[in-house]
Parts: structure tokens; sequence; C-alpha cells
């Protein structure tokens, strides 16, 4: 799915440094910074999977608090580029951090900085910014903010006004004169450059500022003075270059990326009831005419089929549901590994759980209070009310009584209900796998069965009733 | 409850002209865009609607694009109006589609036209409308937008300034010059006019323009050269003339209806604990002191009575309930053409299903997974766990236990259960319809009893108890 | 927890006038204005628990519509202040209020006047406030609203300029000329004043004005007569001055305050999937690395443990959750007197509901459609699937069955069921208590037990079935 890496002469190979080593005290938790998690994902992969999708060839990760934990998380790789980790402690800056990285950098590529916190960087964002570094410059992403307080500002030439003139440095926040702090331009922490130019700069890093901390930003400076031309590649999009610092900040980007999301999928053809309550954690697939109610929650890998209703309050996971299949409010659909399959034209809910490994095939009906869990049931199959059913192969047009529940455990190991094509099952039956009941039979409402049947047979466990006239209830006890 | 036809002197009969023949090829669906609904209901009908209660004469409603299913929606007529199609294939402009509305219109009315994809226009804005073109006037509705990208721009007299001057002509914004796209005044797509000098116009109508339609908007150039005048009736609400192409203007629209209804409810009285999470799909009468928490959503028909309160997170359709009662979080009520009723003082919920049919009496409780089906149950009946109640009659004060079920179907047909006032139902019973439990009685736990019993006796069908000392539990089986 | 009453030889003592006399017509509620509910607490109480926390050593509550039940809902008293009733019957204005409330009024201290339904005016800036009175000034609360309209404005003295000159009066809008009307800035309703300056002015009030009330506001023009100074004290935080009047304003109150809850959370490291669908009604209590998903409404007083994860949709009340607990989508968690208890490391839900005195140790797991109430649960205990634990004590390690029920209550009196360590009870068993199930034993499925078992026993009471080959099943009966 990734584009091969790029071997475009003008600015040849693109390499990643992601600066992923910073504690995120204000998060004030455990987790490293970059592993908190936007839309189900952590900021980090976002971040990496961006470096996939614009070809890099190396990718190096800067770690440090919690550098195993970071290192861990990213095991499955970064598509088709290299990944490896370079450690930066203690962390001394930005500038430091990407000292860490240099000596895993070829020469001949062109360096883009990245930051493990901002994970809505986009594609065509960095594209546009390589593009700009092409020839042997340094480019740098900018943008303007209304309240530019804490960022580095964009010093350009004087007089020259606005975003046209020449970039002569970028100064931190606390180093910047009252001047310099009216700025409103301020650098989004990503640059491209050519490996060759960044390298001779890192060198020349030192800590003399208000921080103690040896800037990245420094290069700029030192581009000035080589003469090597700084461009200033200008977005007006905030949430991609948005940084996360705090829960705050992780909220108030979780709700952009959602509305982001949601707005795609109504792009689409999606029918959502309010986008401003729809939460996509994963990818979602939708056929023509799907309609989603407010308040659904969707994770991992979900497609619906066309004209899929999705009721209120649902929360949906790992699930294939086909064409024409309606969802009630208040489901619960949970495939893990074992994924979900809900077939064409069923009716699920309200109030149904499905499990892993739930399989249920074309108008099967699966109404309130159900359990469904490693279970096949086939089509036209219903169990409508209050019922289990956990590692049973449920046969055609199966009617499952209300109350009635698959023994399926033994108090140590599982075992396997199998219900043949046509059976009914009564109420409040009890099927003590391993057991089969034959196509077409009949289980009488209130039997346990621990012995399988006939095909056609009715079978009954049943105790006769007695009756005693006049019976006096206990009496209520007064309190003590 | 519609008006009747009007008489009014000054401007004969309203006769109403739905547009309703595009396609939406935005809303990238099979159903035609004015189908989509907003609050629950149809677009058209929104439209539709409005024409009857500003007591439209003759409603002509355009159709092409889906028309046998626009006009298969429509089967329940318009109020008073009298109700006709006219087809337009293929669509050639909205001139066009007036004109083959045109033959079903008299000549002695004033013709409202209206878009069947703009469903808020507002009956009192229509009533203006049309009085402004009482005595043989082109009258249009218009309204300022920031960014008129896209509309029909309003021409008026140069030199007047403002929404002052004459209107001279309406210009589609694809033929517009540069000055006429600066122009903010745009048409909404609203017209009321004489029919008797529309259809003059629409004899003249071309196609020589940008898009080689026909206009219904050249007919204000042809009013100024009749030496007709064109008055324009300005709206500052915009979600009156608010049209919808796309599903996310859809979802746009649908929360600002929601929050108009939740508005208006509040005005009532009703306390809401959060007006952005409230979705009404029909009507809610509500007395006095109902509060409604967060994130519900009622569809069709309900009713709630003084001091009624609903928990968070209930969907409730065509329902019924009376003072005093308290619905729980979770709680899934769903009449349909049998409503349900719940009565005065009822609590009902958490996590409960009242389904068509169900008709509880005064205090009645119905607790946690509990499913209620076409039954009535009298007043203090109780069923607070687990339980089914289908196709039942159920007394006063019954106690209805823990995961018992009534079995209303043999597989073939459903059957009733009657149980009579002050039964005691143990935990898990089956009762096998039909069937009726005598007033009084009790069924002990566990018990499944296919046939009926007397008033005031115990019955209980249960197996003996048997125990084997020392039991060996099966093994763990050690894995494959 | 209040702090001693203040004796700050500046203002002296404070002492606290709440109106709380209106009827708020435009709530359309038979619940007295200052009772309705923000937050889950009445804006009284909200006022209240300010006028504590400030160290008011009296407070003095004027109540008239619905007098009764607003003085019977302070039954609990205000901290350590003296709390005291002023009856104002009729209504005749904020000054004739306070006129009721200064007999009981000491001569010696600063008196600070609230009003019941502006329910989130901050301690701070009472106590800013108070010290800007010392000295023998009056203090007026001011703000400037871009709308004024409707509120009394404070009137400088002229030539002086936004808001530096010396304050000379405050003119109710009724009152109010249209040069005065164009005066941005408002008086909040509160004041701080010495107790005997106030006496003094109150005497004096007259009701010649527009609306023919005693207006508490008068007193400025008193002060500046007998060139007592008046300060005004300028908030910018709207919130703090909003009062109530109708439900939309409730509504718009209730949202700003749990977005500000929600937002003091965050900043505590919580993280909230969606601060705008979070409800927190009392207090709640987290530790490190809490989740929060979307939609989840807190009651009463919540705990949360390390790393405790809630899932979307759950409604929790007075309940502690343990460290490293899972509270799955769609848990209802209701203590009440009796709180409940998750233990460390639990699993609840998904749709799993804990009533009150449900006490879970750690690890247990509480699947869907299972509801317990008034059980202690001990380690490792487990209740997955569709099940009743009422009035049980559950050993450790205990396997309760899919739709085992404990049948505690025999139509008269509840009865407890003891179930001992590393029981196994089938599914759809019955539990008649008073009963106990001995440690180690195992329950058959469908049994229904009403007599004690032996430690290590496996009992079952289960009918033997019989089959009927080839049974024909009931036909569907025509229709008639």
């Amino acid at each position: 799915m990734n584009q091969p890496p790029q071997q475009n002469s003008d600015h040849g190979p693109i390499d990643v440094v992601i600066m992923a080593a910073g504690k995120g005290t204000r998060m004030k938790s455990r987790l490293p910074k970059v592993l908190h998690r936007l839309g189900g994902r952590a900021l980090l992969a976002h971040v990496a999977g961006t470096a996939a999708r614009i070809g890099a060839r190396d990718v190096v990760v800067v770690t440090g608090h919690g550098a195993d934990q970071v290192e861990a998380s990213m095991a499955g790789g970064i598509g088709d580029a290299s990944l490896r980790f370079a450690r930066q402690e203690p962390q001394l800056g930005t500038g430091h951090a990407v000292q860490q990285a240099a000596p895993l950098l070829a020469d001949d590529g062109t360096v883009v900085v990245l930051s493990g916190d901002v994970p809505l960087i986009g594609e065509e964002t960095l594209r546009a910014l390589v593009a700009a570094s092409a020839g042997g410059k340094l480019a740098l992403l900018t943008i303007e903010f209304d309240d530019p307080a804490g960022y580095g500002r964009v010093i350009r030439a004087a007089g020259s006004g606005g975003l046209q003139g020449e970039v002569q440095a970028v100064v931190e926040h606390k180093d910047a004169t009252e001047a310099q702090r009216a700025v409103r331009e301020i650098y989004s922490g990503v640059m491209a450059v050519p490996a060759r130019l960044l390298k001779g700069w890192l060198g020349r890093l030192d800590n003399r500022n208000a921080q103690g901390e040896y800037y990245l930003t420094d290069v700029v400076k030192f581009a000035a003075a080589d003469g090597v031309p700084v461009v200033a590649h200008v977005t007006t999009d905030a949430l991609q270059v948005a940084g996360i610092n705090s829960p705050a900040q992780l909220a108030a980007l979780e709700r952009a990326w959602q509305l982001r999301q949601a707005n795609a999928l109504m792009e689409q053809g999606v029918r959502l009831a309010d986008p401003a309550r729809f939460d996509l954690r994963g990818t979602l697939e939708c056929a023509g005419d799907v309609e989603i109610d407010v308040n659904c929650v969707f994770e991992g890998a979900v497609s619906l089929g066309e004209g899929v209703r999705i009721g209120a309050n649902c929360v949906i996971a790992n699930a294939r549901i086909e064409a024409g299949a309606v969802i009630h409010p208040f489901t619960h659909i949970e495939g893990e590994k074992a994924g979900v399959t809900v077939g064409a034209g069923a009716l699920i809910g309200p109030f149904a759980r499905l499990r892993p490994g739930a399989q249920l095939g074309a108008e099967v009906h699966i109404g309130n209070f159900v359990e469904v869990k490693n279970s096949t049931l086939a089509a036209g199959a219903k169990a409508n009310h209050l019922a289990y059913l956990g590692d049973a192969t449920v046969g055609e047009r199966v009617n499952y009584g209300a109350g009635s529940i698959t023994a399926n455990y033994d108090g140590a190991n599982k075992h396997r209900t199998v219900i043949g094509d046509d059976v009914h099952v009564g109420s409040n039956c009890v099927l003590v796998a391993p057991i089969t009941i034959g196509a077409g039979g009949t289980i009488g409402g209130g039997s346990t069965i621990n012995k399988s049947t006939e095909p056609g047979a009715l079978t009954v466990a049943r105790s006769k009733a007695v009756s005693f006239p006049n019976w006096k209830r206990p009496q209520k006890k007064p309190k003590a």
C-alpha cells in the first residue's frame, strides 16, 4: 500500500526523524506522551504512518522517556521504511534530539523532522515542504497564530512585512524580544533540509539561551550565515501543527479529528444523525445509503454494507455488517482477532451483545438481552430474548427460546453445542455441551438436556406440576 | 386541523408548486433527495405540511427522479389541499419544472413556488410573501448571505444601495458578472405571484445561459419588462431558506432543527439536561415539571405527564407516559401502531424494553433486562429482573419472578397467558401458554407450568435434588 | 472542612443574606426556583456552600414562594455558619427582601448579599469584594455585558469613562434613560457592605419607580449622598454572575458548569474522550491514568482508582472503583446510602447493573445482563451472563452460571444466599434462600435448590429427558 521510497533527483530520498523522547509532564500520566491515543491510535503511530505515506526511506525515532515502551509500540514497523531508534538521555533540547539521530542518517537524503506529539501533520503538506527544500534549501513549516505565546517566532527580513520576507531566524519565545514576540508567524517544529547541510549545522549548536537547551531552530541562523536559502512553507491548517501537551489538548484534537472523519464519511454519502456525536477509532468502510444514529462508537476495522442502519448508542468493534442489516439501539458488537459477521438483512438488538467469533448468517435475528460468542448461526436463525449462545453451531431457521442457555463450560473446558436446522428450543432450556440437537427437533420449555437428541423428536425433561390448594404464603416479619 | 383554503380577495386562493424532481447527486443515495428525513420526516413532507398550514387550495408536486417513490410517499395527501403531481422528465431547469406544473394551476390563484429540499420554510414567512404579492405583484423571498457564492443574486436598481432599490433581475451565479457576484442578497428559490402572470411568463423562458437550462428566475426580467412590480421580502432566518444538497448539510440542518425543538420545549418548562443531546423525530407533548436527561431520542408521538422523569440514554417511540412515572436510563420503549402506555407512578428500567402493545397500569415496576410485548399489566404489578412477558394479561400486584418467561409461541401460533391478581410467580419459571394462573396463586421457582392453576394454590413442578458427595470435577484438558 | 468564621479587623465578621423568595415564573415549574438543580445540586445549595467557604458567621436566607420547601431543603445547615430564615411575603423587591433579613443581622458584621439563583458566584470573587468593602465602603460586584438589556446599569461620574469613574448610582433597566441604557457595566446583584450602614439605608428605601418595588440598588444613592465611598469590583467571569430564570438558562449554565468540571479533571490528568459529553452531579475523585469514554454520567460520590477505564455510556452513582478495574460500556452502577465497591482489576459489563450494597472483590467479573444487589462477591468470583445475585454472599473464585437466580424473596421477606469458595453453579439454576451452598460444591445446570448442600458435593435437581420421535409440531392457524 505504501509507495516505494522516492528517488526524486531534486531532493533525494526522504528520511524522517521523529522526536519522541519527551515526558509530557502536563499529561500527568505514566504513559509516555507519544503513546497517548488519538482516534484509538498512538500519537506516534499517526506520525509514523504519515512518514510511510510520503515514502520515507529511513525513519529514526528519537526516544527517551519510556523509551522501551515507545520502541516496543513500534514493533510492527513503518510500512516499507527502515525503522531505527536513537536514544536521547538526558533530554537537552530539540537540537540535541536530532544530534542523536544524525549518525543514523545517510548523507544523500532530505531529512524531514517531525514531532511524535503532533499527530495530524498531513501528507500533502510534507510533500510540499520537501519540494520547497529541493535544490539545497532549508524549508520550515510555519503558521500564523492569533496568540503565538510560547511558540518560536519566525523572524523575517526587516521591512518586508507579512509572510513575504526572507527568513532570518527562529527565536524561541523565552529568548524573544518584545518586538519579536509581536510576530504572529511561528515555527511548527517541522522542517525539511538536505542531510548534509543539517549534519554540518548540528555540530555547531550550543545551549547559550534562556532554557539552557540545544535548539534545533538555531540551524536557521547557520543557514542564513552560510548563504543557504531558508524558505517558509506557510500552512493555514492549525490542526496539522497542533501538538499535544495536556489531556485538554488531547481531547480537543480528538474532537477535531473525529469531526474530520465524520465529514469525510458524509462526503461519501454516509448519513450521520449528529457528526458531533460520532467516534471512529479505526477504519469504517461504508457502502451506499448507510445511516448511523447518534452517539455510536466504532473501533478497529468495521465495514457496513449497502443500506445498513445503526441505531443510537451502539458500540461496534471489528465487525462486518452486510447489506440491509439493521442494528437496533444499545447493541454492543465486539469482535477482536476473531471478528464478528452479521449477515445480510439481519436484525440485531436492542440490547444485544455479539462477542468474538459470532458469525451470523442472512436474516438472523438476535434480540434483547441475548449474548452470542464464538458461535455460527445459519440463515434465518432467531434468538430473540434473554439467551446465551456460546460455542454453538446453529442451523437454519432455528428458533432458540427465551431464557435458554448453552452450558458450554463444565468448569474446566469449553464444549460445543450443535443445533440442527429447523430446531425449536423452548424457553429457559439448558443445553449441556457437548451435545447435538438433531435437525427438526423440538426441546420442550424448561428442559435441561445433556444427551444428544434425534432429528424430528420432541424432547422434554420436565417434572410434573403438583398443586397445594389454599396455600398460605409466608408473612412479612415485623422489623426487629 | 388545517385552515380552510383562503379566499382573500387581495391575492386570491393560494396554490403551491413544490419542486421535487431533483436527483440530489451529492447525497450519493438511492433515495430521491426530497425523501431524506429531517427530524424523522421526509424533507418533502415538511414542505407539504407548511403548504397545508398556509391554507393551500391546490398543491402540485413536480416529480422526476424517483417519481414513483416520491409520489407514493405522499399517499396520505396534504390536509385539505388538493394534491396533484406533474412529471418533469428530463429535468431542464427550475423554469421547466414550473412549466410542467402550469397546466394544473388555475388562473385565479396566487402561486407559491417552494422547493422540496428546503424543509424549514416558515408559515409566517410565506403568509408575508403572499401578502407582498397582493395586487398583482411578483414577490421574491430573499436573504443576505455573507458568502453568496453559488446562489442567484438579486439585482436592484443602480445607486439605490442596500436592500431598498427596485428589483430588476435575479442572475444565476454562473451567469453573473464580477460586480453582480459581489451582491450578497440572494434569491431563496421561493416566490409568490399571481397565476395568470406566471403562466404568461413561463411561455417566454429560454435556455440561452451558462447552464443551458430554463431558469424560473428569468420571470423577474419579464416582470420588469412588463411593468409588473417586483418586491423582495427579505428574511434574516437562514434556516428557513437552507437547502439540502449533501449529507453534511442534512446533518447540520438536523442539528439546527433539533435545537429549535429543544428550545421550544424548554420555553414550555421542560427541563433538558443538554439541549445539544436531545432528538425528537415526531411530536412530544409534555405536562409540567418534566425532566429529560442527556442523550434521549423520541420518535413518533410521545406524551409525558406531569413530573415524568426520563433518564439518560433512553429511546422512546409512540408512548404515553403518565404523571410521576420514572423512566430509568437505558430504557427502550418502542410503540408502533400499537402504542405503549406507562401508568402513573410506574418505575421502568434501567435496561427495560417495552414493545408494541405494552400497557402498564399505575405503579407498575419493570426492571432490568425485562421485555414486555403486547401485554397488559394491572396496577402494582412487578417484573423486576430478567424476564419476558409476551401476550400476557397480568393482574394487580402480581410479582413476576426473575428469569421467568411466558412461552407464548409454540413454533406456529402465539397464545395468551393470564395471570390473576396477587399471583406470585417464582424465579426461572416457564408459563406455557395458553394458560391461566388463578388469582392469589403461587408458582414455585424453577417450575415449568403448562396447565392452568387454581386460585390460591401453590403449584410447583420441581425435581428432587440429588447430591453426590466428594464429586470430582472435570479437569482442564491440556491444549493440543 | 470549612474555615472558622473570619475575624478580620478590616471588615468584621462576614454575614450573608441569600435572596431565595422568588417564584421563577419563567421556569414554569411547581418547584421553587432556587431548588432547581445545577450539577445535581439545588441552586441555593451552591450559593450556601460558597457562603460557608468564605467563612460566613450568620447566613440569613430570605424565603417567600415555596418557603416551607426551600427551608426544608436546608435542613442540613450550612457548615459552621448559623442559619436562619426570614420570610418575605409578599415580595416587594430586592430592598424589601433585605429589609426582612435586617433584624437578624448583627451590627458589627459586613453583609454580603447573594442571590439564590446565581449559583456559580466564586469564593475568591467574594473575598475580593469583601476586602473592597473594608474600611466602611459599599462594594458592588459589577460586570460589562455586550448586551446589558434588562440589567441595572452602573452609573459612574461623568467624563470618567470606562470602568474608572466613581460609582454614583445603579439604575434599573426600566427606570434608565436612553443614555443610561447605553452603559454596558451592570450590577450583578451581589454587594458587600458594613451592616450598620446597610441597616441605616434600608429604612430610607421607597418604591417610587417604574416597577413600584423597593430596590436594594437605591442604597448606592444613599451612600453617595452620605459620602460613603462606593467601589465596584469588576469581574470578567460572566458565569459567576449568571442568574437562572428559565429552563434554557438553566441548561446553558449546566453545560458551562459541566465543562468547567471536565476541564478541572483533565487538568488533574483525567482523560475524557469528549468533555462536551461528560456529566458530573456530585464529586469525582480520580487517581492517575483514569480514562472516561464518551457520554458517561456520574452522580453522588464516586472515586476511581489508578488506571480505571470507564467505557462509553455508563451511568455511575455513589461508587468506589479500585485500581485497574475496567467498566465496559452500558454499565449502570447505582449506589445509594449503601454504596457500591468494585475491587481492583475487576471487569464489569457491558450491560451490567450494580445496585446498592454490591461489594465486589478484586478481579471479580460481572458480565452482560447481570444484576447484583446487596451482595458481597469475594475475589475472583464471576457471574458473566444473564444472572441475578441479590442478598448473597459469594465466596472466592465462584463461577455463577448463566441465567442463574438467587430467589431471595419469598413474597414477604428477603433471605440470604451463601455460596462457598470455589463453588460452581450451573446455568439457569434457582437457589431458594435461605440457603448455603458448601464450598467447592457444584450445582448442576437447570437445578432448583431449596436446601443447603454439603461442601464438595455435586447436587442436581433434574428430570429425566423423554423423547417422542417424529413429533408433529403445531400448525400455524389460518387467520380468522
